[in-house]
């Protein structure tokens, strides 16, 4: 998979692309990433890339043609056999799900536009982008935050990046279900115990516990999962 | 206002803490922001942070003592009359919303833990943390995003940090409603043209036209929110 970001901020890029599961899917040719910066694509001889919204108003609107051009850049550069996805990131999107994360990462190309302003032309929506996702009901400053979020989301769904010291199988959403309540040495920690029944050799009563456990904190904690669940 | 991130990939903070809107925040002092290793509070001899959950399963736990430890050192940084917040990022926390990004850009000390592997150490979450938020319904491979999420929607709230350029009054949930379309130069991009009733000078007409069109693309995108407001 190949991943670019078209954003006017690339130095917020690196340091997460280049650590941690990112950084070694990467490595393991799992997915590869590009950070353009959209005012290198500017006509405007200043290289401004916003402008006065229409019709008045405050803030700044990020202007259509250094986005158009940006996004056709890298479109050249993938297969014509390919059709890239264009994620637009923007409160105004779908709200992004663990089901997204799972249907993009079947994709072969991922672009991400990331605004900053008061937002974006609308004809960028209408004419360029084939999806808008929000990743949560709050403002954010940008959308590059935004788009590393899906990134990283989709990243540790591909094949072989994961491996098999962290499955994702058991991961809160994926059944529909928070998970249960884990614990690690030592088995007392400042007089706080780890319960018995982690402690005792049953397999049996221990699935058993964390069955319940995870029902009881989905029920107190997040009901509308539960719900959604029985719907379905 | 003061921020401390205790992470185990603390490369993934200086670029986005680095740029836009929290780097201008940060130099205005409107807010600091400090990034800690949680393995440098490690007392394993091979500084260990991790061990595997009891009860079996895969994946690693974080254990408590590096967490506590480095959770400590930062508290005894702050006034003794200021009660930080002790926000910890993971899947089963409280959805976040605009509406805690409001709540918590009122405190003095907010500290940030972003885990990696399987989980925390229940002890962690019970007899350490204030809070648990959750950014959205989807998995992440650690908390770091989940915490500049955070750290960017609080930071813009701050006092004197977005200035004139770009209100926070008319944004996306904070009436309840998505914004209208924004268009901006040029009023012919490719044949596609700007709305005339933006272009006609007439204010009564614009402000009744975005409202409309704010209305309708809420209606359309999002009927949960306008049930919300509803509600309230």
């Amino acid at each position: 998979m190949r991943m670019d970001f078209l954003t006017l901020f690339p130095d917020m890029f690196p340091g997460v692309l280049g650590s941690s599961i990112l950084k070694r899917a990467e490595e393991k040719e799992a997915v590869s990433f590009y950070v353009h910066n959209i005012r290198d694509f500017s006509k405007d001889k200043h290289k401004k890339v916003d402008d006065y919204p229409y019709g008045g108003g405050a803030g700044m609107v990020l202007t259509p043609q250094p986005v158009f051009d940006a996004c056709e850049f890298v479109m050249q550069q993938t297969p014509a056999s390919v059709s890239p996805r264009i994620i637009l990131l923007c409160p105004q999107g779908k709200p992004y799900k663990q089901r997204d994360a799972e249907m993009l990462s079947k994709e072969e190309h991922l672009i991400f536009i990331c605004g900053h302003y008061e937002g974006y032309d609308e004809r960028i929506r209408e004419h360029l982008v084939t999806d808008e996702f929000s990743i949560g009901d709050y403002v954010l400053t940008g959308g590059e935050l935004g788009a590393l979020v899906i990134a990283d989301s989709v990243t540790r769904l591909l094949p072989n990046v994961l491996g098999n010291e962290s499955s994702h199988r058991h991961d809160s959403f994926s059944d529909g279900l928070l998970e249960y309540p884990q614990y690690t040495r030592p088995a007392d920690f400042r007089g706080w115990k780890v319960p018995d029944v982690l402690l005792s050799g049953h397999h049996e009563k221990i699935a058993q516990w964390r069955k319940e456990q995870a029902l009881l904190r989905t029920k107190k904690r997040r009901p509308d999962l539960l719900q959604k669940k029985e719907k379905e």
